[in-house]
């Protein structure tokens, strides 16, 4: 069903209001982040080239990533997720939590 | 009103659709984008740390970014943006065209 987590990926919260949920993920290599259900929207942007390995609940499927590389899924997504690179990598995700709140999504102008 | 531009900033687009625009952007040091107004929300992603100067047409604020930080600004911010950084950097940015379509956000699962 999804991978044996023996190095759990490492989330580190930036942003978490109504409207987003902002997180950077660290993994070391073979780092999973556990079997999840995507509840929203989001966006997964690379800070690193790697390969990450997603397991879909049948299958597993390497995908090669660029750094700065985006990719975006719809809500309802299910997979588990491993850093299959021989190095360290790192992405963040960006959840958009009431999409129809993403017209608001503001902090002070810069 | 903006910054002198000597060096330009350079852009990479991932993805332009009815939804979404995606794009990296390289800097290297005294890069400027040139003024423009954001017409759309948008998400900036730092892939590296570095310092962005922003001139918002009166004053020059120096900011000071970590990799992986991530903010967001609603649409109508216009500024010039700088790379005060003594080397190169790159962020993604990704504007939400549809904010409504952000439910619709979607490529095919992984």
């Amino acid at each position: 069903m999804a991978f044996t987590c023996t190095i759990p990926a490492s989330p580190t919260l930036q942003q978490d209001d109504a409207n987003v949920r902002i997180t950077r993920w660290d993994f070391q290599p073979g780092a999973v982040t556990g079997w999840h259900t995507h509840g929203w929207p989001y966006f997964v942007i690379m800070l690193d080239e790697g390969t990450l390995r997603i397991h879909d609940g049948a299958a597993e499927t390497d995908v090669p990533l660029a750094r700065g590389q985006t990719y975006s899924r719809k809500a309802g997504v299910q997979h588990d997720v491993m850093n299959a690179s021989p190095h360290p990598i790192a992405f963040v995700e960006i959840e958009l939590k009431r999409p129809e709140a993403a017209a608001a999504i503001g902090l002070p102008e810069a």
